[in-house]
C-alpha cells in the first residue's frame, strides 16, 4: 500500500483510527479462555466489531511473545484473518526492532513475508543499515520512533544537540532522506501535540503514528489541529480503551461504541480541513 | 546470575566467550533439514560441541522469528535445552527490544519468566521507564545499546550533545543509575575498540557485551586490551565464524576448532591481566 491509497481508505471510512491489539490474556473476558487460541478469539471479535471504522489494526508483539510459541500462532492467525477478510486494512507491526544490517533483513523478513504485515514500528538507534532492509521491500513500510508519548522521552529524545536541535529532530531530519513519503513514517506521541507542528516544519508530506489517544491521555483535537496534511497524515491509535471498553460478553459491543465515539470526531477533524 | 558468579565462570573455564545462535536455515547443514525442528537440532550440535569453552549463549531473536510459531518453538527448545544440561550458562536473548512500560513490562515477562533468558538486550531510545521493567526481577539483567559495531552507528549514536560529549555516552551515564553492575551491561562493538579506554573511565566496573569479532573483523587483543577489568567485564561474542565454520557434517567439530581458538587467546588475556 503507498500513501496515496492509505489517504484513499482514511477517506471512504472518514476514519484514521488505528486499534492497537495489545491483547492481554488476563483482561479479556473469561468465556473465552476456553477457546483453543484465546488471544487470537478475543481478536477476531475486536475486529469485526471495528473494521468498518478503522483503517489499520497494530498488534503489538510483546502481548504475544509473553505467552511464548502459542502467542505468536495466534499473531499469526491475527493477521491471516485480517488480510483474508478486510484486505484494505493497513498491518502494523509494533514491534520496536532494529539491529545490524544483516540481522535486520531477517526482521523485514519475519514481519513482511512470514507474517505479511504493511508495516513495522522500529528504534533509529543503530542508524541507516538498521533501517534500510526495511525500506527495500516495494509496498512495505518503515515506521520509526520519534518523539514517544512516554515520560522517558525527555532521557534521550529531546537532548539538546551542538546544532540546538533535539534528537528526535536530528533522527527525522537523518532518516526521511532513507526512504520516501510512500515507505517512511514517524511515532510522534499524542502527549507531544505541542511538538506537533515543529515537526511539520521538518516533514510536511510524511505520515505519522499517532499513539497516546485514550488511556495515555493526549487529545485528538490538538493532534489533528497541529498534526494533519492535506491527506490526512495520521493515523491515531487507540489500544486498551477499546480492547476493554466493557469486561462482560458486551465487550463487543463496548469497543464497537468506543471505536465509532473516536470515528466521529475523525470525521469532524477531517470535514474541518476539507479532506471528506 | 550477579556479575561475581558470571566472573567465577569465567575464570573456571579460562573464557569469556559468548557463541551468538544466529542461526539460518538457510546456512545450516542439509543433513538436518529432516529433523522436525531443524534450527533446535543445530543449535543442539553446536552448544554440546562448545559449551566448556563457552560462559554465555546468544540466541538472536530475527532468526526464530523469520520462521514464525516454528521458529519460536525452536527458540523455546534451546534456551530449555541449555538450561536443563548447562545450568551455569548465561543466557542472552538477543531481541533489541524496548518499548512504554507496561508493554517493557510484558517483553521482561517473555524474556526472563516464559523464556527463562538470564538477560536481554534492549535499544535505549525511549529511556527510563522502557528500562526499568527489566531491572526489577531479581538475578535478570539488561543489555543496553551503546556503542554499536555497525557503520550506522555514526548516525545518531555519535551525534555530539551540546554539552560536547556524544550520545552513546549520554546513554551511558545517565543509565548506569537505572540499575547496578549486577543487572546492568552496555553493548560496544569490537571494531570500537578505540572507544573502549574511554568508555571504561564512565563505568570502570560494569560488564560490557562486544560483538563482531570474527565475521565483523574486531580485534580480541584490543577489546581486551582496552577493555577487561579485574573482574574481566567483557563477554566477547562470536556468532558466525563459529556456526558456519564447515557447512559439511563435520560442523560440530569446525565449531569446537573455532570456539577453541578463541578461548585460548582469551586465556592468555586473563593470564596477562593475572586474572586466572
Amino acid at each position: 500500500m503507498n500513501a496515496e491509497e492509505l489517504f484513499r481508505n482514511i477517506q471512504r471510512k472518514k476514519s484514521y483510527l488505528c486499534v492497537g491489539l495489545d491483547t492481554d490474556y488476563n483482561k479479556i473476558p473469561k468465556m473465552l479462555l476456553d477457546s483453543k487460541y484465546p488471544i487470537f478469539e478475543f481478536n477476531k471479535h475486536i475486529i469485526d466489531a471495528t473494521e468498518d471504522l478503522t483503517v489499520a489494526y497494530k498488534p503489538n508483539l510483546a502481548f504475544y511473545e509473553q505467552m511464548g510459541a502459542a502467542g505468536y500462532m495466534s499473531l499469526e492467525m491475527t493477521i491471516s484473518y485480517i488480510r483474508s477478510n478486510y484486505p484494505d486494512i493497513f498491518i502494523i507491526a509494533d514491534a520496536k526492532r532494529g539491529d545490524i544490517g544483516n540481522t535486520s533483513r531477517m526482521y523485514a523478513h519475519a514481519f513482511f513475508k512470514t507474517l505479511d504485515c504493511d508495516a513495522i514500528t522500529l528504534s533509529p538507534y543503530m542508524g541507516y543499515d538498521s533501517i534500510s532492509p526495511f525500506l527495500e521491500i516495494k509496498g512495505k513500510w518503515a515506521i520509526l520512533l520519534a518523539l514517544t508519548s512516554n515520560e522517558g522521552s525527555n532521557d534521550f529524545q529531546q537532548l539538546e544537540l551542538k546544532d540546538t536541535t533535539h534528537l528526535y529532530e536530528q533522527v527525522i531530519t537523518t532518516s526521511a532522506g532513507w526512504g520516501s513519503v510512500n515507505n517512511t513514517m514517524y511515532v510522534v506521541g499524542a502527549t507531544r501535540a505541542e511538538s506537533l507542528a515543529q515537526i511539520r516544519k521538518l516533514i510536511p508530506e510524511h505520515f505519522l503514528l499517532v499513539p497516546g489517544v485514550g488511556s495515555q491521555g493526549g487529545s485528538l483535537t490538538d493532534v489533528a489541529q497541529y498534526g494533519m496534511n492535506d491527506r490526512c497524515g495520521l493515523l491515531v491509535n487507540a489500544s486498551r480503551s477499546i480492547l476493554y471498553a466493557d469486561g462482560t460478553n458486551r465487550f463487543e459491543q463496548a469497543a464497537r461504541e468506543e471505536a465509532s465515539n473516536l470515528q466521529q470526531q475523525m470525521e469532524v477533524t477531517l470535514r474541518d480541513k476539507n479532506l471528506v
